[in-house]
């Protein structure tokens, strides 16, 4: 036999038919990023049914110089888990790790499989009165072990943290195949540096994420959402620590959008309307939450801090969603943004952040910079201002051709914003990871001694380079 | 000129005068740790003035094989910035890089160097009305850096956090005398692993932080202070939930004691006086907190959580501190036992965690089985309860010699708690560091697939072996 027969071989032995599949019709649909970005092949897929399975296969693509590609729910936003066009990778999926624990009510704690999908654990939390204080737009597809591998945000990082801020414990197979298993949580451990750190974010270059123990949080009684009309972005901030001040904890999304977002949603998206009167330089959509049952005074607490800001002139006006159905209407827009923005034509999006005080001013320059700089596009910021966190997107002028323009202009646009962001001390990728869609970026416009060092910890835990090759750096 | 004198040359040229001593009587206090533990010798004390005078010493040792053992205050409690006896390792003073910038009041942080000392830190955040938000017995000498090398914890980490939850932000010269800069907080960054976390924790093994931009949060307007007597830990734990659940985000510390640490206190310590009329097994310490000016309520919330408390039989007897210097007398209790204890003779002492939830059961187990183990000593665990983190001392049987019961059951008693610790899932380190004081212990119980990764991060950040060597790993 071969070596590759004999790898595949000897890889059935270890996974069962379950566990190993060549079959195209099986492995194709995961051989495309969730963004149609990009497109690899693999030897095989392997789903490995348990960690003591992934750790044997490991060791084994180890002694055949297998590439592996890790792989969650294929919903990345970067193509990190997508592998390359040479086919001799083998594509791991880890979605038969989808174990899930008892809810830990009173430890507030869960320990799951990487393959659970989000919401799934956000049912089981759910089912026990509590909460995974997580989610976004792919909350159907992703898994636990992609989010941690690309420390994940979303809506409500504002006050919960990154996917990272609720890891607990973990349980990660090394590139030579043992497992490294901290899944119990110490509140204080003071043995060295946190282990655990490196294989946060690091998408699958530095280990296979196998399970995690989760932080969750009491389920919420109640919230208030509020739509709210400013005058400009400066403004939304002093409105942001405004709230701060005043609902401190319990402040739990501060979302920014501008008027021509808002307009595209309406225009775009049935069943949509504007939640004030009149027009808005720009909005805010404010969440505030409380977890203890009973009256407790939070629509009180929030008409007060509407009051409080009308009267430090930080808002032109504002309204109080009056049930569910309103607050989720409110939340609609905001969730509505790219896809009304897809119905108007091409555009290039960007994830970055910059230090949140800069965030304003950050805007206020790119926006007619990149504008200026690229006659006939519109530029659009939007999302997480208390993050320091926008989605930059710029849309092509009317009429444009989108393969073209992508591999043209688009590219060049991206570069213009990811220089902007380097130059204000940002990230150009806040949430969403680097992958392959912004590998050559980070390698241009990274700190080059963090560079080194992330290079030499790859080398010093995957001196083969078989752990997600191409992706990150 | 010998190597060693050209090295000597080349580190004056770089340091001056004021940065670079050789006189004995200058080196002499700083070559003992601050227990009195470890005594070592150095070829030199280096005390740069600046993170790039660093850099170029750090340059310099690499091309002459020079060890550098990095140190701050000198405080740490387990030998970790004590040299070794060979005399052929730089010290390297941090105490010079004592620059701390303006509090940002709007951001909550501050940045500043490494040389901070925590007093000055908590001086110049109450200047600006906020407050950083961890504390030691060893405020007045401990440093920023040395903080943030050993993680360290202390009373208000229940709610803030271990010191590495306060790093927004971090400056370090590494292994090769690059500067790795991130001093600049993103809120969100997902450019990879979260890189300052190899840095945090790791006792100036494989970087030096030089500066840190840290969190501060506003100051406690108002403060109630309960101490309560409870029938076992078990209660007490039982009881910590309930006040979690009824406070909060405002429960500030919650520290345990057995009757004996409290009359250990009453009978050696001048001018205390038990906080309750009856004894009773185990005591709390709660302290509740709020930012919030004026009156918020927070007196009777307290006294409305006791109540319930006592309706659910979680307590036998409490009391409010009446005013500040009650509140201030009952944490001189807490703050003595350590120093009665040292009245009553020769004890080991361990600070060690188990999961949160194991306490109770943890030193129901712990306390008698060390008792009848070795008789006539007295096993005392006090502390953290909600951090799963006690202080567990050993006191030697009444009219033991010190040095010969440390040296011999001193030793294999530390080894026996140990052993217990890591068999409940613990850390044999809570928050005060491995140093040189308990590498070989981490050694012999640490999980291999662990130490092994640091290991490799070890080599492939500082290969020549050169930073702190003898320590953590």
């Amino acid at each position: 036999m071969t070596d590759h027969a004999l790898f595949l071989a000897a890889a059935d032995e270890i996974l069962g038919s379950r566990g190993l599949t060549r079959d195209p019709d099986l492995i194709e649909p995961w051989l495309t990023d969730w963004r149609g970005r990009f497109h690899g092949q693999a030897m095989a897929m392997a789903s490995p049914a348990s960690t003591e399975e992934l750790a044997a296969l490991v060791r084994l693509c180890v002694a055949h110089h297998v590439p592996i590609v890790p792989q969650g729910g294929n919903s990345g936003m970067a193509g990190g888990a997508t592998p390359d066009e040479t086919g001799t990778a083998l594509l791991l999926s880890l979605r038969r790790l989808n174990t899930i624990g008892p809810v830990d009510v009173e430890g507030q704690k869960v320990t799951c499989g990487a393959g659970v999908i989000l919401q799934t654990l956000h049912e089981a939390a759910e089912a026990a009165g509590m909460r995974f204080a997580l989610t976004l737009g792919g909350k159907g597809s992703a898994t636990v072990g992609g989010l941690i591998a690309t420390n994940a945000g979303g809506t409500q990082v504002l006050r919960h943290g990154s996917m990272g801020a609720l890891v607990l414990g973990l349980e990660v197979v090394t590139p030579d195949g043992q497992v490294f298993s901290a899944l119990t949580p110490l509140k204080k451990d003071n043995r060295g540096f946190d282990l655990k750190q490196v294989f946060i974010g690091s998408e699958g270059t530095l280990g296979i994420v196998t399970a995690a123990t989760l932080k969750v949080v009491p389920a919420i009684a109640r919230r208030v959402v509020i739509w709210a009309g400013v005058a400009d972005v400066k403004t939304a901030r002093a409105l942001l620590l405004h709230c701060e001040a005043m609902v401190a904890d319990g402040l739990e999304g501060f979302e920014i959008l501008p008027q021509a977002s808002l307009e595209a949603v309406i225009d775009h998206v049935p069943a949509t309307r504007p939640p004030l009167e009149s027009g808005h330089p720009w909005h805010v959509l404010i969440e505030v939450v409380s977890d203890r049952s009973g009256a407790d005074g939070l629509q009180e607490r929030c008409e007060a801090m509407l009051e409080a800001a009308f009267e430090k002139d930080l808002l032109d006006d504002a309204v109080i969603a009056a049930n569910e159905t309103q607050a989720e209407a409110f939340w609609q827009i905001r969730d509505s943004i790219s896809a009304a923005e897809r119905a108007r034509g091409p555009a290039v999006q960007h994830d970055v952040s910059v230090p949140v005080e800069a965030m304003p001013a950050f805007i206020d320059e790119a926006v007619p910079r990149l504008q200026q700089a690229w006659l006939g596009t519109e530029a659009i910021a939007f999302g997480h201002l208390g993050d320091g966190n926008v989605h930059f997107h710029v849309i092509a002028p009317q009429g444009t051709d989108g393969p073209t323009w992508h591999s043209g202009d688009g590219k060049a646009i991206s570069r213009d914003v990811h220089d902007l962001v380097t130059r204000w001390g940002g990230s150009i990728s806040a949430e969403h990871g680097i992958g392959q869609l912004k590998r050559d970026e980070l390698a241009r416009l990274g700190d080059p001694v963090q560079l080194d060092l992330m290079r030499r910890i790859k080398h010093a835990l995957d001196p083969n380079g078989l752990l997600n090759p191409g992706k990150l750096i």
